[in-house]
């Protein structure tokens, strides 16, 4: 998997792509390529952590058992310390995370709404691969930001404790429920495709239209591969 | 105000009386009085920040702008530890959360839902009315707690970011929306007595019948003292 810079063209100012001093291993993924601009990173990422939580949120509300309310709604506090926590990254570098937000709030609502399902399992379901798919992915896009912030929002990032709640619950809902499997697998699937343009738009910020070729097609191939062992988790066909 | 111990029948387990060693100050209402049973207390408490995390949750959802969702994302959090810090306290007392919370939840839920008012003006009312007095009663209450849980009680309870936030939005709401003081006004009035049911219920135990009487007048009426102070700083008429 290499970033294939030769045909590039002019380039939006996000991401940049950082000079290469010394590419050391072509066959890696090298999300230091990727220069995100900190401000709309940090926005964004906040902003669908924002998302997440008032899945998980939803998800307490509905859930079935006392049990799955109390592991749902540590899996929330997960979420709201994650958008907080980047939040707070946001006021260091000066700017109202209000205003750096709101741009990316009508397609994340949009998003959450069409990655929402028909029922609680679905809920979950969509929860768990859409947060691990972009949690994976904004973590590793956090690579190109400067190194300290970087580091800081990768630890953010990386906080795992609602994907175990969530691959638990689903786990025994699975096995509790015969044909239910069939259905989420089909539901799994269907996430794809709306979780990678999530993830294309940051990647090419404003200008959505530059970055769509060859050179991010790696980083695509890697969020899928990593889809695929989260289904295969849960028993789940990909 | 006193508690007035002279016409006490048989009591059952919970509150019980501590035996009064030298009561110097009969003028007020003295919760060290009321010795609540710890595990139900800490579970029926536990799951009324769950009730105030989940009315918050769906008004974070349904805020009409992102400085409201994002300050009420805050305060959505101040529940959620509220309410996992109790349950730390359940577990520290070698007790699985889930059971001890299970015969609370009915009631509750059903408290949430009459309280959650028709709009999101009146939901985030319902909340701030309902957990100002129910954090502040529980928090009295815990005096009669063993001394160091009811003081770490009392630190969890009395956290004040939540109604900090929902002061604020109810305050600019009322003033951006002529006729609206009225109808949340009536809309306060009417929480007031599912309130003072839970709260008694907490009182009483599961002998909800025998505490109805005088001696608990005295600590209703502080309730209702709170209460008309809180919707005074909101300029409603109580």
């Amino acid at each position: 998997m290499v970033f294939r810079t030769n045909r590039r063209g002019p380039r939006p100012e996000t991401p940049r792509q950082r000079p290469r001093v010394a590419p050391t291993d072509l066959a890696r993924v090298d999300f230091h390529e990727l220069v995100p601009e900190p401000v709309p990173f940090l926005g964004q990422a906040a902003y669908i952590q924002l998302e997440f939580f008032e899945g998980l949120a939803k998800a307490v509300a509905t859930a079935p058992t006392l049990p799955s309310k109390e592991g749902l709604s540590a899996a929330a506090g997960v979420a709201l310390r994650k958008h907080h926590a980047l939040i707070a990254e946001l006021r260091r570098l000066d700017v109202e995370p209000d205003d750096v937000m709101a741009p990316f709030a009508p397609a994340t609502d949009r998003f959450r709404q069409a990655t929402a399902g028909a029922d609680w399992y679905e809920l979950l379901l969509g929860i768990h691969i859409t947060a691990g798919m972009l949690d994976s992915f904004f973590s590793r896009l956090a690579e190109g930001l400067p190194v300290e912030l970087g580091a800081r929002v990768r630890a953010i990032l990386d906080e795992e404790g609602a994907s175990v709640v969530l691959e638990s619950e689903l786990r025994s809902a699975i096995q509790g429920h015969p044909g239910l499997a069939d259905r989420l697998a089909l539901w799994g699937r269907s996430l794809v495709g709306d979780t990678l343009l999530v993830a294309r738009s940051a990647l090419s910020g404003a200008d959505a239209s530059v970055r769509t070729g060859e050179q991010v097609e790696p980083v695509f191939t890697e969020l899928i591969a990593d889809h695929t062992r989260r289904m295969d988790a849960l028993g789940l066909t990909a």
